[in-house]
């Protein structure tokens, strides 16, 4: 057994899921948000410095599914930055699990005031999957935790690109997940905030369809000149991922859609 | 025959290309920029209001190769302007050759003062193929119409964006043809002058490539929110064209490529 259970403990909703790369298992709850392909894609999309003197940070960590999948590709220590208690807890637990506190930290606390305590500019790559909609004038949805990793409740996406911005140092990266209908107002705000669009894919569920997530990668105070990858296509069919997706899930082909290391 | 060579003139470098679509002819020569894709792909991606009581501009006219493609899909009336008095006179000469002086009228003046002779507000629709390259620092291509059809030397990104805001009424249509390296720019200026970006198609030369062209069009002051649409790919192996791309140059397919009627 790869993973440790000594000392740590599933709540009645929660389930050990296997993230599918290296043995990793991943506590998860049908109560909160669990991770989905948006969050692996990011955790392969992203530059990583490989070395173990790296730092990265991951804002709106959730139940620390990048962290966990960013291990996999570098030997960089990992901060994750969660609001909610709930999920940061499970973070917590996720990183003990599998036996990674060496590596991984989590923060439970406001990515609005990260830089204070993590230090401005001191990060080499920011990751982030954050909350993709706006908080609506009506309704919302009932459960909180899913409402907040849903919708902007906790932070909009200037606060995110803020945060970013503040955290990483010159010439670092940040790469985002988001949906591709944000993309006019996402460009517009990193720049506002020195980070510069410098590489950027798509992903359509299937040949033909539009697309419905969007992958960017941005440099601090980057020199302008945007790079469109390849579209990425999910399914080759109605139910069965495409091989390129299917490696990429498995860890297997980080070549497209890893970044050169520079 | 369907074309009218009665009182037109070829000049020594010039030659008579045809269209491919609808027997329209064409005046061109290797002495200044010739169409390319790039047009063609233009004159079927962009909305066209379908009455004759519509409007259309296409700035940077060139030898007036969209304005002819836009006849095979409207009845509306349509203006091209262009700052150079060679290509200016071209595509007088195209349009009276295609018998077409009843629908297109070629304007040859600056865009940057465009309005004031056609009206501000006055088109439901702008199309624009500009200059994609900034002015460089250093040597420009020695032919003076290869280096303004290529780089910014009559009007910049600014200047194109700006006089389409101005041109085009509210709730009206720019479509645009540049390169993807430079979208930041393009989406950021086009706010700045109330074009919201709402629908985008990436060109890529074949499949796994990244992409070497897009096409945007933006309403004005139009709500935010971007479909971005499948990706076109252009080869199919080393020479030959896709099945899709070569309907579209024929004419023979706008579905997918050209927006639902509004």
């Amino acid at each position: 057994m790869n993973y440790n259970m000594e000392n740590i403990q599933l709540n009645s909703s929660e389930r050990l899921d296997d993230l599918l790369t290296e043995n990793l298992k991943i506590i998860q709850s049908d109560e909160v948000f669990s991770f989905s392909l948006d969050a692996v894609l990011l955790g392969r999309f992203s530059y990583v410095p490989l070395s173990a003197k790296g730092r990265i940070v991951d804002l709106c960590t959730g139940n620390g599914v990048i962290p966990l999948l960013l291990t996999t590709r570098t030997k960089a220590s990992i901060v994750g930055v969660e609001i909610q208690d709930r999920l940061a807890d499970m973070a917590e637990r996720n990183v003990r699990i599998n036996k990674l506190e060496q590596q991984v930290r989590i923060v439970h606390g406001d990515l609005r005031n990260a830089d204070k305590e993590l230090g401005y500019g001191a990060f080499d790559v920011v990751t982030v999957n954050p909350p993709y909609l706006p908080v609506p004038n009506g309704e919302q949805n009932i459960n909180e935790h899913f409402a907040a990793a849903r919708h902007e409740v906790h932070c909009t996406l200037e606060d995110v690109v803020r945060a970013s911005s503040r955290l990483v140092r010159n010439g670092g990266r940040v790469a985002m997940v988001h949906r591709p209908s944000r993309l006019v107002e996402i460009f517009c705000t990193m720049r506002e905030y020195k980070l510069e669009p410098k590489r950027i894919r798509y992903v359509h569920p299937r040949a033909g369809e539009e697309a419905n997530m969007v992958l960017i990668e941005a440099i601090r105070d980057g020199k302008p000149e945007l790079r469109t990858l390849p579209p990425l296509i999910v399914y080759k069919n109605k139910t069965e991922y495409c091989d390129e997706l299917l490696e990429i899930y498995y860890g297997q082909r980080t070549e497209l859609i890893q970044p050169p290391v520079l």
